[in-house]
């Protein structure tokens, strides 16, 4: 027994009735299911005009009504209510079937749920999705990572649904085995984090320090939206920057509370990295950022302590800074995409994920909230150079960077004089200025090191590892 | 039939070994054991005449020459190993028996492992121990967590074999239930990691941006060594920068290869800082300095990175500057205990633990890496306010950094013109003017997260939560 539809959703809140829309409007037959029948009621009587749905009262029923082999969309919560869903339909499914889990799972537990599953014949896809209620509707990114064979099947519908860069490409590929598309989809958060930490301190730069108004910094990131950083995030920076709070009469930005939330996947980021010995400095500030502003008692108990007396700027002197708050702005969001990258080429070869970096820079052009024209510079680096250990290596941005250093440098002196905290701006530049470095003080850290704990060290004049006898005679030993 | 070893300990490598032996010097009778029975011969030959050693070639042996309620130390590596040593000794031992573990273990384990003994009537104390195996031969400070009965049969011994603060005060106490000795343990390290890398960073800067030699730098740190910042350290610091390299006559820390290696502990301080919500980037960057030091590859590709151009300093200016870096240090170190500090208290909360946070910093104060006379400070002010939601709101710890944060901010910008890397410097400034500030952008990340995601927001002049309409008629909603 087989029934007509080529794809079901279960799990219908907004992100997946948005994504049962989507592939309706594609023209496939679309099976849909929730625990409570009447949001798939809801969904049929709205928006059934829109293409064919099977509602489905029951798991069974909805498994009935799957074409073979099955794909059955999963978007639930993460965690234990994805556990539990799937294993309420896996007994009823077959071997081929594949599952598809669209939420924002850790990539741990996709890769445990995949094996799990392996054993018993079914696919199933982690895919990560990015681009909200909109683009789940409208087109988002989609990262998934499974079988070869599960993304044969699977591929050319999400291929269909998914956004669609300027040069038409989709936005989504085949990101690897496993856990691999969560992974990468958890550190396009990461990114995200890092990207909107610099997009605000650049604000509060030009607020504190130039003295502009929101409107004014609004009309700034206009304009900067038409160069190098066009992107999503800016556009919607000058959105929010220039509404007037229609209560009070404020800009809007001055009456929300400064107290930034976050759900997790900026900190998986973070906390997986450290695993992977990958310093991803600026994605951490972004974390901490947020982390510090929702700590009030701290923030009360804090804002008696002393800052700076430096001068602020003439008004004469703000257009300059603002250009050049530009440049520091690009030169830090290049070097965060760089740890972003470095963390995705960390965990590939961990895992043994084989992730084609160039593609992951090109599904990211179009659908999802870092979506940028920067990225389109991102997939040729990579194209060119498949195998860079750094998108540094790529000689267009090292240029970029070279010329914005000078600018990148006076803003965050300023910053650090006049008291406007850029913890995003100056990890990323200390990044930079570690990875040139010709001499790093780990070798003090290594003195220490070898001093207190006989930890050993290695010279640079020859192999082996060594040990000064510190409270002996200072000879060395070799290891 | 009970023996008459007061305490016994099991796993002799060096740090098991040099504890028995403090145990043994200050006149308890020690049982001593290990897997293989060479180490503990060796043990009782070389050592046998400093007290009273029973060598026990079995585990039931080991069990049968304790006195009741036997105590036993296990020093083992952490993780697997320790897991088989008690599944081994466990079902040996009877109701109100003792097992002490003295490695590092992740708090997460003590707590999974005390909670499994307790259901066996048997105690489990995760213990702390730091000072490398100079201190667990001459005095250690000592963490231990688990219950108060276990602390009142053991405290006494512990205290009797830890470091003694200068006023006498041993470095130990019951730091609070099951896995809170661990994890202040973890934290100490972590701030061991930044305490590091932010001498690492003055260093680099006497260096690079004063031009100073190592052994002039030596100098400047033994100075400072009498003042403020006189602590373990910054004493071993100037050892080992005045230490010539007997093979080529250069300076030693010109030999050492620059790569720094670390074993877990200051990562996990920062995944566990995730999770719990606190930031704490200083020692983030600290672990992440000794990442970069290590990515060669990385490192080798990045040479070639534009620097800057600002010019060196005179010579008759390094003088003032390193006074400078010495105010900036000393600012810098407080925000890392801040941030270490921080940590604790919300674990302390999220596990209920209870821990107090003068006697925290009191028993720092000897025998462990960092011990400095900052401490005796820090002790003082968690007594006269136990309650402090931060070390910076201690009135003298302000009133310091006030005094040294325009020569902090000057020695940042500095290092930041120059092109020398100063990560955790810059990322504890940027804490401080965090917490400080009136206002973060986070209001604005929060207008972000409304656009694109419909997350809502508070507002400053009502309760509520509120979302406006950005794709409609921007009018707000409240939710």
């Amino acid at each position: 027994m087989s029934g007509t539809a080529q794809i079901g959703v279960t799990g219908l809140a907004v992100m997946g009735r948005n994504l049962a829309r989507n592939f309706a409007r594609n023209g496939y037959t679309v099976a849909v299911h929730n625990r409570t029948t009447a949001k798939t009621d809801a969904l049929v009587e709205e928006f059934g005009d829109e293409g064919a749905f099977v509602a489905a009262r029951t798991p069974e029923e909805f498994v009935a009504a799957l074409e073979r082999p099955r794909r059955l969309v999963i978007m639930v919560k993460a965690g234990e209510p994805t556990d539990a869903v799937i294993q309420e339909f896996a007994p009823l499914l077959d071997e081929g079937d594949v599952i598809i889990d669209g939420g924002n799972a850790h990539f741990e537990d996709t890769r445990r749920r995949e094996k799990e599953l392996r054993g018993r014949g079914i696919h199933f896809v982690g895919a990560g999705i990015s681009g909200g209620e909109e683009g789940a509707l409208n087109g988002p990114s989609i990262m998934p990572g499974g079988s070869a064979e599960s993304y044969a099947s699977l591929g050319p519908m999400l291929e269909k649904i998914a956004a669609k860069a300027k040069d038409g490409t989709p936005c989504t590929t085949h990101i690897g085995p496993d856990g691999a598309g969560h992974f990468v989809k958890m550190v396009h958060n990461g990114i995200e984090y890092a990207d909107m930490q610099l997009i605000g301190e650049a604000y509060q730069l030009l607020r504190d320090v130039a003295g502009y108004s929101p409107a004014q910094i609004a009309d700034i990131f206009r304009t900067w939206n038409t160069g190098r950083l066009d992107s999503y995030l800016i556009e919607i920076t000058a959105e929010v920057l220039s509404h007037v709070d229609a209560a009070t009469g404020k800009p809007f930005v001055d009456v929300v509370l400064d107290r930034a939330e976050q759900k997790g996947t900026g900190r998986w980021t973070v906390q997986i990295a450290l695993d992977l010995g990958v310093p991803v400095s600026g994605i951490a500030e972004a974390v901490f950022a947020r982390s510090v502003s929702g700590h009030a008692d701290l923030r009360d108990a804090s804002r008696h302590l002393a800052g700076p007396t430096a001068r602020k700027l003439r008004e004469d002197e703000a257009p300059a800074f603002a250009d050049q708050v530009e440049q520091a702005l690009y030169a830090s969001k290049i070097v965060a995409y760089t740890q972003g990258f470095h963390e995705i080429t960390a965990g590939s070869e961990q895992y043994d994920w084989d992730i084609d970096l160039g593609k992951v820079a090109a599904i990211w052009r179009g659908g999802c909230i870092i979506r940028a024209a920067f990225l389109d510079r991102i997939t040729s680096a990579y194209e060119a150079q498949p195998d860079m250990p750094s998108l540094l290596s790529d000689k267009s941005f090292a240029e970029e960077i070279a010329a914005a250093q000078d600018d990148w440098r006076t803003v965050i002196a300023t910053a650090v004089a006049q008291g406007v905290p850029t913890p995003a701006f100056a990890a990323t530049l200390a990044y930079y200025d570690s990875l040139r470095a010709e001499r790093l003080p780990a070798a003090l850290t290594q003195g220490q090191r070898d001093y207190f704990g006989a930890h050993t060290y290695h010279r640079t004049d020859r192999e082996g590892t060594f040990h000064t006898l510190w409270g002996d005679d200072k000879s060395e030993v070799e290891n």
